[in-house]
C-alpha cells in the first residue's frame, strides 16, 4: 500500500545515457524509464499489452520504443503506432505512461492520476544545482521497506552505536545529546541536535585536517513520502556557528518503494569546502556507503524478522515520537487517497506499526 | 490443469539407456521412467506407497524396481512383489503406473485413464524413422508454462524480430509476407506462408553453398495437446517447388508439461539433404538451439509477468487467431474431461489467455 | 504444531565459547543463547522489542546483552535495564526467556510455561558424564520436518538398504532378524533387535580387529518428544553378552525442531572400549556422518514429497508398529497441549501421518 498522489525519485541521470532502455519496478510495477532522441524522458509500463514482453528489451526508435516480440511500436505516450503486418491499430492497445520530470541528477516520478501531477510540489533543494556544493549521486538497493529506512532515519541515537566508527563517532552521542527541537511539519517532521565539544567523526575527519574538539548541528527533515535530508555543519568547539569558514554539509536521501518488500535508495552528500579537490566528494561518497553498509545489514535483517512474524508490533521509545508522526501522517494520506479511489481498501497500516 | 487422457512426448530413448531410472516430473506428477532389463519400458509414480521416497533412487532389478529405503519391490505394473521381514503384502500396497509407447526417438506416456491409451493415437511422423531425413532429437527445458511456447509457435511475425539473426532472416518477413492459408483443424491449425526473393535466414545459409534470393514456404501446424511440426522448403526465387532438388527441412517440437509453470521440450530438425555429411545436422541442431534461446529469454520473462500480475489480460492483434483457435479448443476439451470425472474443477482457463 | 513444554537439545557447549552471542530458531522461534560472564547461561528472544532487531547481533556485557541498533541494554532475564538517553524504562520493554540446562556436552532448553521447567525430567544418560564412554559430540541441520527423522530411526529394516555399506552391513539384515521386543512406553517406545552370526558391520569393523561373525544386539528407545538412544553390543558369534570384554556402543540422538520443515539434529556416538586411542572416536563419527548422510538423502526428499503432495498417505507394513505408536502419542500431548492453552487449534495431526 503506497501513496500514488506524490513524486518520487526514479533514477539517476547518468542511468538515462545513451538512449538506455531502463527497466525499473516502482510501488510493485515494472517502469520503462528512457529518454528519446529528442531528449524528452519517458517513463511507460514495461510491458507490451500483446503478449506482455518487456519493453525494456524492446528497441528504442526516436521517440519510440518498438517491442521485439512481434514488432508493435509504441510511442513515448504509450500511444501505439505500428502493428507489423496489419494497417488496423486497436485503440485498446497502448501503454500506460507516468509524468517525469528531472531535477539535478535526480528524475521523478509521479506513480498516481497524471492530471494531479505538478511539478511544483518537488521539493526544492537548491544546493543540488548550484555549483557551491559538490557531491557524487548514488544508489543502492535494499531488502526491505522503505519505512524501515524512514525509522532508521529519524532516530539520530542510533549513530551512536550503528555507526560508532563511520557516521557517529562516539557512543557518547546517544547519552549526553538530546534533539534541541523537534517541530511536527504538516507532511513531515524536523529535528535540530547539537553535539558539543566532542570528537570529530570518523567521516568528517578523513577530509579536513582540523583535530580539535567540535560542536556538531545536525538539522534533518523527513518528507512524505520518503525524503529525507540534513544539514550538518561543525564548527571548533565553542565557536560561532553563523561565522564564516564552517564546514558544512548537505544530505538528500529518497526512499522510493520498489516492492513492500524492497526499496530503492537514491542519494547525494555534498560539502560546500571542496572546491577543485574531488577526493573529498570521492572519500565522503565512500564514508557514506559504509555507513549505509552498517544500516543496511540491520534493516535488511528487521524485513526478515517482520515477516517471520506478521503479528510482532514494535514497542516505541521517546525518541521514537518523530517516525510515530510521520507514519501516522503517511497512514492518514494513504487511507485518504483509497477513499478517493473509491477503492475497497481499508487499513493500510504501513509493515512494522507501533503498538 | 491439463488435458490428461492424450498422449505426451515423456522422454528421448537415449535417455533410458543402460537401465537408468529416469525421474521426470509430468503434469505435475513425478514419474519413474525405465526400460526393464527383458527391454519393456514402464512408467511409475516415482514415489514408494510406504514412506514416500523416491523409486527413482531405488535399484532396477529385471522388470521390476526396489525402493532402497526399506527394500519394498514393486513390478513394472507398479504390484508390490516383496517386503523383506514380512510375508503379507497389503494390496493397497502398489504404484499407480502409465501405458509408454516408443515412436522413433521419442518415448511418449499416457497420463489420463489407461484404459484409453490408444498408440493409434499418437500423430504419425513418418519421417522420424525414415532413413532419408537427418536429425538430432534434442531437449530444453522452460521455466514457462508450455502454452506460452504453443503461442510463440503460432505466429511467425516472431520469427522477423526475435530471430532476425538466426531462424528468421529479417524484419521485412513480418512487414511483406502474410499467411496464405489458415485452416483451423478439429484438433488444431495448419498456417502456410510464403515469403518470396528473400535472402536465405541464416540457419540456412550455414549449410548450402548458394547465396541467391529464394522463396520460402513454411507449413505448420499446432495440434492438441502441444505438438507442433513445420514444413520447410527452398527454392531459387521463382523457381517450381515440386521440382526435384528443393532443400526441405521437417521439424517438430513437443511441449509437455513438467507443472504449471514449467516445461519439458523435445524436438527434432530434419533435413532431406544431409546424405553422409553429418555436419548439417549438427549446424542445424547448433542453429535451433540459438534460436530458441532468443524464445526462452522472452517466455521466461513472459511467465514471470504472468504470475506477477495473474489480472493481466492480453490483447489479440489479428495474427493471434490461430493461438485463440487452439486455446479456446484445449479449453473446452480439459472442460469436458474435467466433467467427465466428475470433478468440481471449473474454469480451466489456461494461464495467459486472452481477454 | 510442536510440543512446548518438555527439554529440547538447544546447543553443543562448545557452541557458545568465549561469550559467542549463538543465534538459533528453536520451534520457530528466534533464540539466542548464551554464556554470561558469570558462567550462567541464557536463553533471550532474539529480537529487541524496539524495532526488532537482532539481539544475537549485539554485544554482551557481563551477563546482559545490549541491542546494537539504539543501544538497549536487557539482562540475562530479559529485564532492559538501561536506554540510551531516557530515564524512564517502560515495564513493557522487556524480552521472553527460557529456561536453561546443561547436561554433560549438551545444553537443554524448555520452551513452553518456564513454571514447568523442571530440569529433573531431562532423560537421564549417565554415560554422557562418565569418563569409561568416550564420544565426540556433533551437530547436522536437516531440511525436513523432525519426526520424519523419529520415523528413520524406529524401524532397523532401514539398516539393510540404506546403510549397507556403513552402520548397516548386509541386505540380509531385514531379511533374517527381526525385533525381539517392542515395548510400547507411556512416553515412547523400546525396540530390541538380535542379529546373529553375522559379519561385522562396516563402522564397527573400522575399529576392531576381529573379523570373525559376530552376535550384535540393539536394544532402542525413542522417547518424546525425539530423543533416540540406542545401545549395541557385540560378540563373537554364540558368545556370552554378558561376559567381560563385549564391544558395546552407546548412541544418543536428539531431534529439535527448527522451523515444521527444518530440525537441529545433535547427536554422540560412544564406545566403551577406546581407552587412549582417540582415533577410535574419530573414526566412528566419522563413520556415523556417513551413515547419517545417506539418511539425509532420503529424509530431506521426503519432505519435499509431502510438501509437493500434502494429500498424501503413507501407507505402514508392520515394521511400522513403533513409529504409529509414537505418532499418536505425541499427538495426543499436542492436543493435551493445546487444549489447555485454550487455543483454538485443532487436528495437530504430525506431518505425514499414516493412513
Amino acid at each position: 500500500m503506497f501513496l500514488k498522489n506524490c513524486w518520487y525519485v526514479a533514477a539517476l541521470d547518468h542511468e538515462l545515457m545513451d538512449g538506455r532502455l531502463l527497466s525499473r519496478r516502482l510501488l510493485g510495477e515494472h517502469v520503462l524509464l528512457f529518454r528519446g532522441e529528442s531528449g524528452r524522458l519517458f517513463a511507460l509500463n514495461d510491458r507490451c499489452p500483446h503478449r506482455g514482453a518487456l519493453l525494456s528489451q524492446g528497441r528504442r526508435e526516436g521517440d519510440a520504443v518498438r517491442c521485439m516480440y512481434h514488432g508493435i511500436r509504441f510511442d513515448g505516450t504509450g500511444k501505439c503506432n505500428q502493428i507489423p503486418g496489419q494497417d488496423l491499430i486497436p485503440p485498446k492497445l497502448r501503454v500506460p505512461s507516468h509524468p517525469v520530470v528531472q531535477h539535478g541528477p535526480f528524475i521523478w516520478i509521479w506513480m498516481g492520476d497524471p492530471a494531479k501531477a505538478d511539478p511544483a510540489l518537488i521539493v526544492d533543494l537548491p544546493y543540488l544545482e548550484d555549483p557551491a556544493w559538490k557531491g557524487i549521486p548514488a544508489y543502492l538497493h535494499y531488502d526491505a521497506n522503505y519505512l524501515l529506512i524512514v525509522d532508521n532515519l529519524s532516530d539520530f541515537a542510533h549513530l551512536a552505536f550503528v555507526h560508532t566508527r563511520t557516521l557517529g563517532g562516539s557512543e557518547e552521542y546517544a547519552f549526553v545529546s538530546k534533539p534541541t527541537v523537534i517541530e511536527r511539519l504538516p507532511n513531515g517532521f524536523r529535528v535540530e541536535r547539537w553535539h558539543r565539544n566532542s570528537d570529530s567523526p570518523p567521516f568528517h575527519r578523513k577530509v579536513v585536517r582540523d583535530t580539535g574538539k567540535v560542536d556538531r548541528r545536525n538539522i534533518a527533515t523527513m518528507l512524505i513520502p520518503g525524503i529525507f535530508t540534513m544539514e550538518t555543519l561543525f564548527v571548533a568547539a565553542g565557536g560561532d556557528p553563523l561565522a564564516p569558514g564552517a564546514r558544512e554539509y548537505r544530505n538528500c536521501q529518497f526512499m522510493t518503494p520498489e516492492t513492500e518488500r524492497t526499496t530503492h535508495f537514491f542519494w547525494s552528500y555534498l560539502n560546500n569546502f571542496e572546491q577543485q579537490d574531488s577526493t573529498i566528494s570521492r572519500s565522503l561518497l565512500n564514508s557514506l556507503i559504509e555507513g549505509f553498509m552498517e544500516d543496511k545489514a540491520i534493516i535488511e535483517r528487521q524485513q526478515i524478522t517482520l515477516e517471520e512474524d506478521p503479528s510482532f508490533q514494535m514497542l516505541a521509545i521517546l525518541a521514537d515520537g518523530p517516525l510515530a508522526h510521520f507514519r501516522r501522517l503517511l497512514g492518514k494520506l494513504i487511507d485518504a487517497e483509497q477513499a478517493t479511489e473509491g477503492s475497497q481498501a481499508t487499513g493500510a497500516r504501513p509493515i512494522g506499526a507501533s503498538a
